[in-house]
């Protein structure tokens, strides 16, 4: 389970990573001659994109535990203020999957015997919460921010060596198409997608990401 | 529901695409007096963060899809092929929850009465899987990119009208922040944060990341 959360944190990472960085160097290698520009609009955007996606990352994972203890702590008051129609509420869940008046009146009845039984049962049934692990906003954050810069630094690593910027494109489209693929490959395996069409899906956008960028930046 | 699915996928695409063009002009003012340049570099990066954007929602809202029609066909087969072991998982499932052996007994004879009723609790409560809406993943892919794209222009807009590049990011800083301030009003008011601190929050994120981006940027 961890270590699943880690993999996709690691994917949403570093599908952007590998894509809007390349794109954009793919972009300004149509208008400018010189690679140094494109190293520095890259380190830029990749500077930019991996605190945008980890913060915001962390943001929301904050937003997701905060939410979910005022839920708990507004479940709680209710379960002792108005018992009556928070039964009522597991009622309906019962009869909603199917089962007979009698057997709904009696699992209620079970259920609103342990307070902290109920309260976990309307969590997570009435209001489909899960109780999100605490360390996780920081740890996901990380991994985001950390994914996006290693792909992003993928694509860019041509334009640090080659000074034509139209050279280092070519290199930079060989590597990160196939960095695309392979990192495709693997992301559709742990997804359950089949792997090779997955690949050449992620693959694709990639391309399509890189070429929209050229052409709206040579029309320019 | 509806609303509110469109709603996310405004705010999605809108967060990053107001705060990573955003950095990336601001990164790039540090460098380059242009603002041609500049502008060149924002629609590149417009283009392909839109379209990976939006294009990554698509799949990743196809994948949903083809996930639980894939695991609807299991659960079908399963009911007729070991229904004692499916029995087994509801029993466990009710068992959880609560409630005593004899109502655990009931409750899944009941539940297995309709084999309909029976794959739809699986795949709910089981599995933990909603049914996607067919055509959410186009609709998706679309609020998303668009919300990216207008959230891009407003950072870039003043690099058009004025050609000192240090000019026009003053212009683009007061612009920007203001629009992250209401929009993070308004989003936290949707995800049910303090409105004033969320959009506090959503404005530092901007002002970090565009801040990194031309502290890296004029490092190079």
């Amino acid at each position: 389970m961890q270590s699943s959360l880690m993999l996709r944190d690691i994917v949403i990472g570093m599908s952007d990573g590998l894509t809007v960085p390349f794109a954009l160097a793919a972009g300004l290698s149509g208008v400018v001659d010189n690679s140094d520009i494109i190293v520095i609009a890259g380190i830029a955007e990749i500077a930019a994109g991996s605190i945008a996606m980890g913060l915001g990352g962390y943001l929301a994972g904050k937003t997701e535990q905060d939410h979910y203890k005022s839920e708990l702590k507004r479940e709680f008051e209710e379960v002792e203020r108005v018992p009556e129609r928070e039964k009522q509420e597991v009622r309906e869940f019962f009869e909603q999957i199917g089962l007979s008046k009698e057997i709904q009146e009696k699992a209620t009845e079970e259920i609103a015997m342990d307070k902290k039984q109920w309260v976990n049962f309307m969590m997570k049934y009435e209001l489909g919460l899960d109780e999100p692990d605490a360390g996780r906003a920081t740890k996901s954050a990380l991994n985001i921010g950390l994914s996006y810069i290693v792909g992003g630094i993928i694509p860019l690593l041509p334009y640090f060596f080659i000074s034509s910027s139209t050279e280092a494109l070519k290199l930079s489209l060989v590597a990160t198409l196939i960095c695309l693929f392979v990192f495709g490959y693997f992301k559709s395996k742990v997804t359950g997608v089949h792997p090779f069409w997955g690949a050449v899906k992620v693959t694709s956008i990639g391309a399509l990401a890189a070429g929209a960028a050229f052409a709206v930046a040579s029309l320019f």
